[in-house]
């Protein structure tokens, strides 16, 4: 009888295969320089530092005339004060320059009078509104200091950031560029291309269900940034997957099987991934997701996901996404008790409002609790569970 | 002097142009009905039903033997109940069937002993351990019922929809499809292109600034599952706007352009589409976003944004992406108090951990406030401000 004996902790498990997905995407250099525009959604293989102080010069920030602030001090309606209108680089006491939104401010010049608040008569500007320094001014290194750190190593790289880095002068960025290839297994799996009508179909379907899970493992490679290619079903026979295997291989820097990682008769695929090279995790003390292995075959990197969508979904999120990707966490409180048991790590999705809700589920093949969720709470392995009102942790999605 | 004299409501702004998106969106029937597989990150145009129920028989949750849960009432290590095998269709009491995780259950079978605490001798089994009805099945329709929505228009089908989608023998989807041109205009503007090193570059940006907004447009609108083009920036020059909002018409069903909406002499955008066609809103009372344009040229739609980063990508969210796309809202305590003034609505970039902070800014163009903000609080114009500890709604980023 086969049996995951010995469970791995998720903390080792999780090291384990990160130190093997550094040291591959290090030794391949699996990390591409690209335009910024390209690199949208994509994930920052390095921290951007600024190269400049931004704005890059003191600019006016409204329309109106550049002053020295203490030239204003006590204006009022009853009594403007009236200054010099010149047009040079530099101003003087006594002096203004006109100026509009986005002008660098001449030299000595520390504020803008809004034009609202002047009257040009001729030669001179009748100011009647008095302004501090700085007064409508954006001042160099307001935004960003040079050195400051405007993108992290691992940041997902958002429309924000195509802003920031534009503003900055930089074109091009490192972003971690990786090809997975996904192989679905199993003898019950039928493709969506075989149903025409499902209601109709629904009798081809019994003992069968659905290929779905390579849907799911294709998009959440993609939101990754990374190239993903979904593979022909296999059935539960060594040879037909070991050669599946090998061709996803050849084509891509990593394989992602989904199915066959338990300890029933049918699940070969650990055992096949052994005969082709390394498995190094087998089994971790995680529900759901527990049966979940990773291997290294020709140097390159499989990971053996569970055959259940919820299970598989959690295994991807916690060895693959939560590598590149941080999730934001915030803290809220729990609206009912969670139970959970010790010496495992229990991932429980959630959703978040001003409480957080655990979702009520009867099974890690219920895929409507995923799309329910918003988010998810990992119960460490020495806490039995938390209560209701208790603040917790929440990763969201 | 130009003067935006009135300002609109928000509420009545998004009104306008929620009203325009919709008509336009109908009547030109920009949906397109595409493979799941390309749907990813794009917004559905439909509710989604479930035709079936998910599963569509009961199954085995386990590897084991199916069995009327009543006849093993009792079982126990040292009195096991003793059951015969069978291998049909339909069993009996006293009957048993060895059975696969996935399996259908056999007529009359409402139950799954896991083979742990079985064991097979000849035509017999020895049950150790009893099952309660349902235990280890799972039931019809226990994750999905016919006729569940699974997925609600106005969604962004990401991964886990895939997986349901395709679980359901569901094809193909029908999402939303514009595309947008992206025009930037100002004298201030220079190409990106122009750079090479921004360090030894500094003196050419001298009154200048680098066309960083296409950027951040381009990706917020790919982000929504639309095209977008950027084109060439435009002098504030109105024949010159003119002609390049006239090929972004011709091209796209929608054009956003960036710069020249506020009331400044230079300001020329909203006096541009004046004359081209008609300005339904310009000037919303809100901060930031205040000088915001819609108009109809050609029964197309023409978004006028603001130049300054953060307010365009204000205008954005409020104007375009909220139309499409529904951003969760969570309830979490202020980390301090918010000023507000009356009568306008507060658009509050903040960070989000287990209280909300405000994200202290000097003004509209700070770039690092969007990359810093992983959400937002809208504060209504009946509302003064908030006081640190309020429970307040923030929708995320």
């Amino acid at each position: 009888m086969k049996l995951i004996r010995k469970l791995m902790s998720l903390k080792n498990a999780e090291k384990i295969v990160y130190e093997h997905l550094y040291k591959y995407l290090s030794e391949n250099k699996k990390i591409k320089e690209i335009n910024i525009i390209e690199a949208l959604n994509k994930i920052s293989a390095e921290d951007i530092k600024s190269p400049i102080d931004l704005p890059y010069f003191n600019k006016a920030a409204m329309d109106g005339y550049a002053v020295k602030a203490e030239d204003t001090f006590g204006a009022s309606e009853t009594n403007p004060i009236i200054l010099n209108l010149v047009e040079t680089d530099e101003i003087f006491s006594g002096e203004a320059k006109k100026i509009f939104t986005g002008d660098e401010l001449p030299k000595n010049a520390d504020a803008v009078v809004m034009k609202e608040f002047c009257n040009e008569v001729d030669d001179f500007v009748e100011i009647y509104k008095g302004v501090h320094p700085n007064e409508n001014v954006s001042r160099i290194g307001e935004d960003v200091k040079k050195g400051d750190v405007v993108l992290k190593k691992g940041d997902v790289i958002n429309p924000y950031h195509l802003n920031m880095l534009a503003s900055l002068g930089i074109k091009k960025i490192k972003v971690y560029d990786l090809s997975f290839g996904i192989i679905p297994t199993g003898d019950e799996l039928i493709s969506l291309d075989e149903i025409n009508n499902i209601e109709k179909d629904i009798n081809k379907l019994k003992g069968k269900i659905i290929n779905s899970n390579s849907y799911m493992l294709y998009g959440l490679v993609k939101n990754l940034g990374f190239d993903a290619k979904i593979y022909d079903a296999v059935e539960d026979n060594k040879e037909k997957l070991k050669k599946a295997i090998k061709t996803a291989l050849n084509e891509n820097d990593a394989v992602l099987i989904t199915g066959g990682t338990s300890v029933s008769e049918r699940d070969i695929t650990i055992e096949t991934v052994k005969e082709m090279g390394d498995v190094i995790v087998h089994g971790v003390n995680i529900r759901p997701g527990k049966p979940f292995g990773f291997g290294i075959v020709d140097d390159k990197l499989i990971f053996m996901l569970s055959g259940y969508p919820v299970a598989s979904a959690v295994q991807f999120e916690l060895f693959i996404q939560r590598f590149f990707m941080k999730r934001k966490k915030i803290k809220i409180p729990l609206k009912r008790n969670i139970a959970s048991e010790l010496g495992r790590v229990d991932f429980v999705r959630v959703r978040v409002d001003k409480e957080v809700e655990p979702i009520r589920i009867t099974g890690s093949g219920v895929i409507s609790s995923l799309i329910k969720s918003d988010g998810y709470i990992l119960i460490p392995e020495n806490v039995e569970g938390y209560e209701k009102g208790e603040l917790v942790d929440v990763y969201l999605l």
